[in-house]
Protein backbone atom coordinates (compact mmCIF):
# COMPACT_ATOMS: atom_id res chain seq x y z
CA UNK A 1 0.00 0.00 0.00
CA UNK A 2 2.45 2.69 -0.95
CA UNK A 3 1.47 5.85 -2.45
CA UNK A 4 -2.02 6.00 -0.35
CA UNK A 5 -1.78 9.58 -0.65
CA UNK A 6 -1.27 9.81 -4.19
CA UNK A 7 -4.26 7.52 -4.94
CA UNK A 8 -6.41 9.51 -2.67
CA UNK A 9 -5.63 12.63 -4.54
CA UNK A 10 -6.73 11.10 -7.48
CA UNK A 11 -9.62 8.73 -6.70
CA UNK A 12 -11.17 10.55 -3.58
CA UNK A 13 -11.46 13.80 -5.02
CA UNK A 14 -14.65 15.29 -4.27
CA UNK A 15 -17.01 12.98 -5.52
CA UNK A 16 -19.78 14.86 -8.27
CA UNK A 17 -22.57 12.61 -8.67
CA UNK A 18 -24.12 12.81 -12.09
CA UNK A 19 -27.97 12.70 -12.05
CA UNK A 20 -28.11 9.14 -12.93
CA UNK A 21 -26.00 8.37 -9.79
CA UNK A 22 -28.03 10.65 -7.65
CA UNK A 23 -31.37 8.91 -8.85
CA UNK A 24 -30.37 5.53 -8.84
CA UNK A 25 -28.89 6.27 -4.89
CA UNK A 26 -32.54 7.81 -4.13
CA UNK A 27 -34.51 4.36 -5.55
CA UNK A 28 -31.39 2.33 -3.24
CA UNK A 29 -32.32 4.53 -0.04
CA UNK A 30 -36.09 3.29 -0.64
CA UNK A 31 -34.79 -0.21 -0.59
CA UNK A 32 -33.61 -2.81 2.75
CA UNK A 33 -30.43 -4.33 3.32
CA UNK A 34 -30.26 -6.67 6.03
CA UNK A 35 -28.70 -9.28 7.63
CA UNK A 36 -28.80 -12.59 5.69
CA UNK A 37 -28.66 -10.62 2.09
CA UNK A 38 -25.77 -11.30 -0.82
CA UNK A 39 -25.16 -7.13 -2.39
CA UNK A 40 -23.80 -7.12 -5.59
CA UNK A 41 -22.34 -3.68 -5.65
CA UNK A 42 -20.18 -1.47 -8.59
CA UNK A 43 -21.07 -0.16 -11.90
CA UNK A 44 -22.86 -0.94 -15.34
CA UNK A 45 -21.73 -4.73 -15.52
CA UNK A 46 -23.41 -5.71 -12.42
CA UNK A 47 -26.32 -3.30 -12.63
CA UNK A 48 -27.20 -4.30 -16.20
CA UNK A 49 -27.80 -8.47 -14.89
CA UNK A 50 -30.94 -9.38 -13.02
CA UNK A 51 -28.72 -11.16 -10.48
CA UNK A 52 -31.03 -12.62 -8.35
CA UNK A 53 -33.07 -14.48 -11.25
CA UNK A 54 -29.99 -15.67 -12.76
CA UNK A 55 -28.61 -16.85 -9.63
CA UNK A 56 -32.03 -18.34 -8.06
CA UNK A 57 -31.34 -16.80 -5.40
CA UNK A 58 -33.85 -14.05 -3.63
CA UNK A 59 -31.20 -12.96 -1.26
CA UNK A 60 -29.29 -11.34 -4.00
CA UNK A 61 -29.90 -7.53 -4.40
CA UNK A 62 -28.59 -5.33 -7.28
CA UNK A 63 -26.59 -2.40 -6.02
CA UNK A 64 -25.01 -1.28 -9.38
CA UNK A 65 -24.73 1.92 -10.97
CA UNK A 66 -23.92 2.54 -14.86
CA UNK A 67 -21.00 4.74 -14.85
CA UNK A 68 -20.09 4.44 -11.32
CA UNK A 69 -16.38 4.71 -9.74
CA UNK A 70 -14.32 3.48 -6.95
CA UNK A 71 -15.20 7.46 -5.27
CA UNK A 72 -19.05 6.80 -6.24
CA UNK A 73 -19.34 3.48 -4.53
CA UNK A 74 -17.15 4.70 -1.64
CA UNK A 75 -19.30 7.56 -1.35
CA UNK A 76 -22.68 5.00 -1.16
CA UNK A 77 -21.27 2.17 0.78
CA UNK A 78 -22.22 2.94 4.61
CA UNK A 79 -26.20 2.87 3.61
CA UNK A 80 -25.24 -0.94 2.02
CA UNK A 81 -22.87 -1.68 4.83
CA UNK A 82 -25.33 -0.17 7.67
CA UNK A 83 -27.63 -3.47 6.76
CA UNK A 84 -24.56 -6.08 7.75
CA UNK A 85 -25.28 -7.96 4.37
CA UNK A 86 -23.92 -11.23 4.81
CA UNK A 87 -21.92 -10.73 1.43
CA UNK A 88 -20.89 -8.27 -0.72
CA UNK A 89 -19.25 -8.76 -4.10
CA UNK A 90 -17.60 -6.00 -5.67
CA UNK A 91 -17.32 -5.36 -9.41
CA UNK A 92 -15.52 -1.61 -10.06
CA UNK A 93 -12.36 -0.17 -11.46
CA UNK A 94 -13.26 -0.03 -14.85
CA UNK A 95 -14.36 3.40 -15.44
CA UNK A 96 -11.90 5.08 -13.45
CA UNK A 97 -9.16 3.53 -16.38
CA UNK A 98 -11.36 4.79 -18.69
CA UNK A 99 -11.07 7.74 -16.99
CA UNK A 100 -7.11 7.68 -16.99
CA UNK A 101 -6.45 6.98 -13.66
CA UNK A 102 -3.23 5.25 -12.61
CA UNK A 103 -3.44 1.41 -12.48
CA UNK A 104 -1.91 1.37 -9.05
CA UNK A 105 -3.74 4.37 -7.85
CA UNK A 106 -6.99 2.40 -8.92
CA UNK A 107 -5.98 -0.96 -6.96
CA UNK A 108 -5.01 1.05 -4.01
CA UNK A 109 -8.25 2.64 -3.97
CA UNK A 110 -10.51 -0.71 -4.08
CA UNK A 111 -8.70 -2.06 -1.21
CA UNK A 112 -8.65 1.37 0.71
CA UNK A 113 -12.38 0.85 -0.17
CA UNK A 114 -12.80 -2.25 0.74
CA UNK A 115 -10.83 -1.66 4.34
CA UNK A 116 -13.46 0.23 4.83
CA UNK A 117 -16.35 -1.31 3.87
CA UNK A 118 -14.74 -3.88 6.17
CA UNK A 119 -14.88 -1.09 9.28
CA UNK A 120 -18.13 -0.54 8.91
CA UNK A 121 -19.78 -3.99 8.87
CA UNK A 122 -17.10 -6.34 10.62
CA UNK A 123 -19.44 -9.16 9.86
CA UNK A 124 -19.76 -8.87 5.98
CA UNK A 125 -17.83 -10.96 3.85
CA UNK A 126 -16.48 -9.19 1.22
CA UNK A 127 -15.17 -10.47 -2.14
CA UNK A 128 -13.31 -8.40 -5.77
CA UNK A 129 -13.99 -9.42 -8.39
CA UNK A 130 -10.91 -8.73 -11.21
CA UNK A 131 -11.46 -6.50 -13.49
CA UNK A 132 -12.70 -7.93 -16.94
CA UNK A 133 -11.52 -7.81 -20.63
CA UNK A 134 -12.59 -5.79 -22.70
CA UNK A 135 -12.32 -5.06 -26.68
CA UNK A 136 -11.72 -0.87 -27.21
CA UNK A 137 -12.13 -1.61 -31.37
CA UNK A 138 -16.61 -1.67 -30.97
CA UNK A 139 -16.21 2.04 -29.90
CA UNK A 140 -14.98 2.57 -25.99
CA UNK A 141 -11.72 4.48 -27.52
CA UNK A 142 -10.82 6.14 -23.96
CA UNK A 143 -10.09 2.02 -23.14
CA UNK A 144 -7.71 2.08 -26.13
CA UNK A 145 -4.18 0.56 -24.99
CA UNK A 146 -5.09 -0.24 -21.48
CA UNK A 147 -5.35 -3.84 -21.56
CA UNK A 148 -2.21 -3.92 -19.29
CA UNK A 149 -3.41 -1.51 -16.90
CA UNK A 150 -6.18 -3.88 -15.87
CA UNK A 151 -3.94 -6.93 -16.39
CA UNK A 152 -1.76 -5.09 -13.64
CA UNK A 153 -4.91 -3.93 -11.71
CA UNK A 154 -5.95 -8.00 -11.60
CA UNK A 155 -2.34 -8.62 -9.91
CA UNK A 156 -2.35 -6.13 -7.52
CA UNK A 157 -5.84 -7.23 -6.40
CA UNK A 158 -5.19 -10.69 -5.91
CA UNK A 159 -1.65 -9.94 -4.19
CA UNK A 160 -3.48 -7.96 -1.75
CA UNK A 161 -6.24 -10.33 -1.18
CA UNK A 162 -4.91 -11.83 2.23
CA UNK A 163 -3.73 -8.83 4.08
CA UNK A 164 -6.96 -7.30 3.23
CA UNK A 165 -9.49 -10.00 4.39
CA UNK A 166 -11.43 -10.30 0.91
CA UNK A 167 -11.24 -13.01 -1.38
CA UNK A 168 -10.42 -12.75 -4.80
CA UNK A 169 -12.38 -13.99 -7.49
CA UNK A 170 -10.61 -14.07 -11.10
CA UNK A 171 -12.79 -13.73 -14.00
CA UNK A 172 -10.34 -12.16 -16.77
CA UNK A 173 -8.57 -15.14 -17.75
CA UNK A 174 -11.87 -16.47 -17.94
CA UNK A 175 -13.60 -14.16 -20.68
CA UNK A 176 -10.26 -13.55 -22.94
CA UNK A 177 -10.08 -14.82 -26.11
CA UNK A 178 -6.78 -16.50 -26.26
CA UNK A 179 -5.81 -15.67 -30.25
CA UNK A 180 -6.83 -12.21 -29.98
CA UNK A 181 -6.24 -11.17 -26.45
CA UNK A 182 -9.34 -9.32 -25.67
CA UNK A 183 -12.77 -9.71 -24.59
CA UNK A 184 -14.18 -13.00 -26.14
CA UNK A 185 -17.06 -11.78 -29.11
CA UNK A 186 -19.93 -14.37 -27.92
CA UNK A 187 -19.55 -12.30 -24.21
CA UNK A 188 -20.22 -8.66 -25.44
CA UNK A 189 -22.22 -6.41 -28.05
CA UNK A 190 -20.00 -3.39 -27.27
CA UNK A 191 -16.97 -4.61 -26.53
CA UNK A 192 -17.11 -3.85 -22.99
CA UNK A 193 -20.56 -5.13 -21.53
CA UNK A 194 -21.95 -8.76 -21.11
CA UNK A 195 -24.50 -10.62 -23.14
CA UNK A 196 -26.55 -13.51 -21.45
CA UNK A 197 -23.84 -15.71 -22.22
CA UNK A 198 -21.22 -13.65 -19.89
CA UNK A 199 -23.39 -13.14 -17.41
CA UNK A 200 -23.76 -17.10 -17.31
CA UNK A 201 -20.53 -17.80 -17.38
CA UNK A 202 -19.70 -15.13 -14.61
CA UNK A 203 -22.90 -17.11 -13.00
CA UNK A 204 -20.80 -20.07 -12.54
CA UNK A 205 -17.84 -18.71 -11.73
CA UNK A 206 -19.63 -16.80 -9.14
CA UNK A 207 -21.62 -19.41 -7.62
CA UNK A 208 -18.83 -21.46 -5.59
CA UNK A 209 -18.84 -18.01 -3.52
CA UNK A 210 -22.16 -17.74 -3.16
CA UNK A 211 -22.83 -20.91 -1.66
CA UNK A 212 -20.15 -21.18 0.60
CA UNK B 1 -58.96 0.99 -33.79
CA UNK B 2 -59.02 2.92 -36.95
CA UNK B 3 -55.95 3.45 -38.90
CA UNK B 4 -55.01 0.42 -37.89
CA UNK B 5 -52.70 -0.08 -41.30
CA UNK B 6 -51.19 3.49 -40.31
CA UNK B 7 -50.01 2.54 -37.03
CA UNK B 8 -48.52 -0.70 -38.72
CA UNK B 9 -46.73 1.42 -41.19
CA UNK B 10 -45.22 3.76 -38.57
CA UNK B 11 -45.02 1.42 -35.05
CA UNK B 12 -43.93 -2.12 -37.21
CA UNK B 13 -41.84 -1.22 -39.36
CA UNK B 14 -38.63 -3.83 -39.55
CA UNK B 15 -37.09 -3.24 -36.23
CA UNK B 16 -33.65 -2.62 -35.95
CA UNK B 17 -32.10 -3.73 -32.63
CA UNK B 18 -29.37 -1.46 -30.96
CA UNK B 19 -26.76 -2.91 -29.12
CA UNK B 20 -27.89 -2.62 -25.98
CA UNK B 21 -31.26 -4.40 -27.24
CA UNK B 22 -29.39 -7.08 -28.06
CA UNK B 23 -27.58 -7.43 -25.22
CA UNK B 24 -30.20 -7.52 -22.71
CA UNK B 25 -32.73 -10.16 -24.90
CA UNK B 26 -29.75 -12.69 -24.63
CA UNK B 27 -29.61 -12.03 -21.12
CA UNK B 28 -33.54 -12.51 -21.15
CA UNK B 29 -33.09 -15.69 -23.17
CA UNK B 30 -30.90 -17.19 -20.17
CA UNK B 31 -33.53 -16.55 -17.43
CA UNK B 32 -37.10 -18.19 -17.37
CA UNK B 33 -40.49 -16.72 -17.58
CA UNK B 34 -43.00 -19.43 -15.41
CA UNK B 35 -46.68 -19.51 -14.75
CA UNK B 36 -47.06 -17.98 -11.18
CA UNK B 37 -44.59 -14.86 -12.84
CA UNK B 38 -45.80 -10.94 -12.64
CA UNK B 39 -43.64 -9.49 -15.38
CA UNK B 40 -42.62 -5.54 -15.34
CA UNK B 41 -42.08 -5.20 -19.38
CA UNK B 42 -41.43 -2.07 -21.01
CA UNK B 43 -38.55 0.78 -21.85
CA UNK B 44 -35.76 2.85 -18.81
CA UNK B 45 -39.06 3.38 -16.67
CA UNK B 46 -38.79 0.02 -15.80
CA UNK B 47 -35.55 -1.05 -16.25
CA UNK B 48 -34.32 1.51 -13.93
CA UNK B 49 -36.09 0.20 -10.94
CA UNK B 50 -35.24 -3.32 -8.63
CA UNK B 51 -39.43 -4.42 -8.37
CA UNK B 52 -39.15 -7.36 -6.54
CA UNK B 53 -37.24 -5.26 -3.93
CA UNK B 54 -39.48 -2.67 -4.04
CA UNK B 55 -42.75 -4.57 -3.71
CA UNK B 56 -41.26 -7.38 -1.74
CA UNK B 57 -42.40 -10.23 -4.04
CA UNK B 58 -39.89 -12.72 -5.54
CA UNK B 59 -41.76 -13.62 -8.46
CA UNK B 60 -41.80 -10.01 -10.38
CA UNK B 61 -39.50 -9.96 -12.89
CA UNK B 62 -37.69 -6.68 -14.79
CA UNK B 63 -38.07 -6.85 -18.56
CA UNK B 64 -37.33 -3.63 -18.93
CA UNK B 65 -34.69 -2.48 -22.08
CA UNK B 66 -33.61 0.97 -21.74
CA UNK B 67 -35.29 3.29 -24.95
CA UNK B 68 -37.18 0.31 -26.09
CA UNK B 69 -40.32 0.95 -28.14
CA UNK B 70 -43.84 -0.72 -28.92
CA UNK B 71 -41.88 -1.95 -31.61
CA UNK B 72 -38.75 -3.27 -29.94
CA UNK B 73 -41.63 -4.82 -26.88
CA UNK B 74 -43.58 -6.81 -29.52
CA UNK B 75 -40.16 -8.28 -31.30
CA UNK B 76 -39.16 -10.14 -27.67
CA UNK B 77 -42.78 -10.67 -26.03
CA UNK B 78 -42.61 -14.27 -27.58
CA UNK B 79 -40.23 -15.11 -25.13
CA UNK B 80 -41.71 -13.39 -22.18
CA UNK B 81 -45.44 -15.23 -22.91
CA UNK B 82 -44.59 -19.02 -23.84
CA UNK B 83 -43.83 -18.72 -19.74
CA UNK B 84 -47.57 -18.22 -19.48
CA UNK B 85 -47.00 -15.89 -16.70
CA UNK B 86 -49.80 -15.01 -13.95
CA UNK B 87 -49.25 -10.99 -15.03
CA UNK B 88 -47.50 -8.62 -17.20
CA UNK B 89 -47.42 -5.07 -16.91
CA UNK B 90 -46.54 -2.65 -19.23
CA UNK B 91 -45.01 0.83 -19.65
CA UNK B 92 -43.88 1.74 -23.16
CA UNK B 93 -44.49 4.19 -25.34
CA UNK B 94 -42.68 7.33 -24.57
CA UNK B 95 -39.77 6.65 -26.65
CA UNK B 96 -42.29 6.35 -29.20
CA UNK B 97 -43.31 9.60 -28.65
CA UNK B 98 -39.61 11.25 -28.44
CA UNK B 99 -39.37 9.50 -32.36
CA UNK B 100 -42.47 11.60 -33.52
CA UNK B 101 -44.92 8.73 -33.72
CA UNK B 102 -48.32 10.50 -33.91
CA UNK B 103 -49.75 9.58 -30.43
CA UNK B 104 -52.82 7.81 -32.20
CA UNK B 105 -50.70 5.50 -33.81
CA UNK B 106 -48.93 4.76 -30.67
CA UNK B 107 -52.09 4.07 -28.85
CA UNK B 108 -53.28 1.79 -31.72
CA UNK B 109 -49.46 -0.14 -31.24
CA UNK B 110 -49.78 -0.54 -27.70
CA UNK B 111 -53.14 -2.07 -28.14
CA UNK B 112 -52.75 -4.03 -30.92
CA UNK B 113 -49.40 -5.06 -28.78
CA UNK B 114 -51.79 -6.24 -26.04
CA UNK B 115 -53.88 -8.67 -28.67
CA UNK B 116 -50.58 -10.30 -29.83
CA UNK B 117 -49.84 -10.69 -25.97
CA UNK B 118 -53.58 -12.33 -25.23
CA UNK B 119 -53.09 -14.27 -28.69
CA UNK B 120 -49.37 -15.61 -26.89
CA UNK B 121 -51.16 -16.86 -23.55
CA UNK B 122 -54.07 -16.45 -22.87
CA UNK B 123 -54.65 -17.15 -19.45
CA UNK B 124 -51.81 -14.04 -18.63
CA UNK B 125 -53.57 -10.64 -17.15
CA UNK B 126 -52.69 -8.15 -18.66
CA UNK B 127 -52.30 -4.65 -17.00
CA UNK B 128 -51.04 -1.33 -19.23
CA UNK B 129 -49.87 1.79 -17.65
CA UNK B 130 -50.50 5.39 -18.70
CA UNK B 131 -47.62 7.04 -19.56
CA UNK B 132 -46.22 9.61 -17.23
CA UNK B 133 -45.36 13.18 -17.61
CA UNK B 134 -42.32 14.47 -18.05
CA UNK B 135 -40.59 18.29 -17.88
CA UNK B 136 -38.46 18.44 -20.85
CA UNK B 137 -36.69 21.74 -20.11
CA UNK B 138 -34.34 19.36 -17.90
CA UNK B 139 -32.14 17.84 -21.77
CA UNK B 140 -35.10 15.78 -23.50
CA UNK B 141 -35.60 18.21 -26.08
CA UNK B 142 -37.07 15.50 -28.20
CA UNK B 143 -40.26 15.28 -26.05
CA UNK B 144 -40.69 19.42 -25.72
CA UNK B 145 -44.39 20.13 -26.42
CA UNK B 146 -45.50 17.04 -26.31
CA UNK B 147 -47.33 16.96 -23.14
CA UNK B 148 -50.33 16.90 -25.11
CA UNK B 149 -49.70 14.06 -27.24
CA UNK B 150 -49.42 11.77 -23.65
CA UNK B 151 -52.31 12.99 -22.41
CA UNK B 152 -53.95 11.78 -25.42
CA UNK B 153 -52.55 8.32 -25.58
CA UNK B 154 -53.56 7.64 -22.08
CA UNK B 155 -57.08 9.05 -23.12
CA UNK B 156 -56.76 6.58 -25.53
CA UNK B 157 -55.63 3.41 -23.59
CA UNK B 158 -58.41 4.22 -20.84
CA UNK B 159 -60.93 3.63 -23.67
CA UNK B 160 -59.67 0.72 -25.35
CA UNK B 161 -58.94 -1.40 -22.22
CA UNK B 162 -62.28 -3.01 -21.59
CA UNK B 163 -62.89 -4.67 -25.28
CA UNK B 164 -59.27 -4.91 -25.23
CA UNK B 165 -59.18 -7.27 -21.93
CA UNK B 166 -56.72 -5.19 -20.30
CA UNK B 167 -56.58 -3.22 -17.03
CA UNK B 168 -55.71 0.44 -17.19
CA UNK B 169 -53.28 1.83 -14.71
CA UNK B 170 -53.05 5.49 -14.49
CA UNK B 171 -50.75 7.23 -13.14
CA UNK B 172 -50.24 10.92 -14.83
CA UNK B 173 -52.26 12.57 -12.41
CA UNK B 174 -50.49 11.72 -9.49
CA UNK B 175 -46.76 12.46 -11.14
CA UNK B 176 -47.99 15.95 -12.58
CA UNK B 177 -47.55 19.07 -10.46
CA UNK B 178 -50.64 20.54 -10.95
CA UNK B 179 -48.87 23.76 -10.68
CA UNK B 180 -46.60 23.77 -13.30
CA UNK B 181 -48.32 20.30 -15.60
CA UNK B 182 -45.31 18.98 -15.63
CA UNK B 183 -43.65 15.70 -13.75
CA UNK B 184 -43.20 16.96 -10.25
CA UNK B 185 -39.62 17.30 -9.69
CA UNK B 186 -39.75 15.47 -6.48
CA UNK B 187 -39.83 12.57 -8.88
CA UNK B 188 -37.05 13.37 -10.75
CA UNK B 189 -33.53 14.11 -11.81
CA UNK B 190 -33.81 14.23 -15.32
CA UNK B 191 -37.43 15.41 -16.29
CA UNK B 192 -38.07 11.97 -17.03
CA UNK B 193 -36.67 9.06 -15.24
CA UNK B 194 -37.58 8.64 -11.94
CA UNK B 195 -36.46 8.76 -8.26
CA UNK B 196 -36.57 6.30 -5.53
CA UNK B 197 -39.66 8.48 -4.59
CA UNK B 198 -41.36 8.55 -8.09
CA UNK B 199 -41.06 4.37 -7.60
CA UNK B 200 -42.01 4.53 -4.09
CA UNK B 201 -45.68 6.38 -5.40
CA UNK B 202 -45.43 3.92 -8.76
CA UNK B 203 -45.51 0.83 -6.27
CA UNK B 204 -47.98 2.23 -3.87
CA UNK B 205 -50.66 2.35 -6.92
CA UNK B 206 -49.57 -1.01 -8.37
CA UNK B 207 -49.94 -2.68 -5.13
CA UNK B 208 -53.39 -3.25 -5.62
CA UNK B 209 -53.08 -4.52 -9.03
CA UNK B 210 -50.15 -7.29 -7.94
CA UNK B 211 -52.39 -8.25 -5.04
CA UNK B 212 -55.69 -8.60 -6.84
Amino acid sequence: MQDKNHHIALCDQPFEPDDLYRRRVSHFAQLDVRNGDVVMLGDSLINCCEWHELMGDARIKNRGINGDTVAGVKHRVPTIMSGAPDKVFLMVGINDVSHNIPPVDIAHAIVSLVDYMHALSPTTRLYVHSLLPFDSSYHYASLAGKLQDVLYINRLLQEYAPAHRYRFIELYSHFVDSATGVLAPSYTTDGLHLTGSGYALWARLLQPYIAE
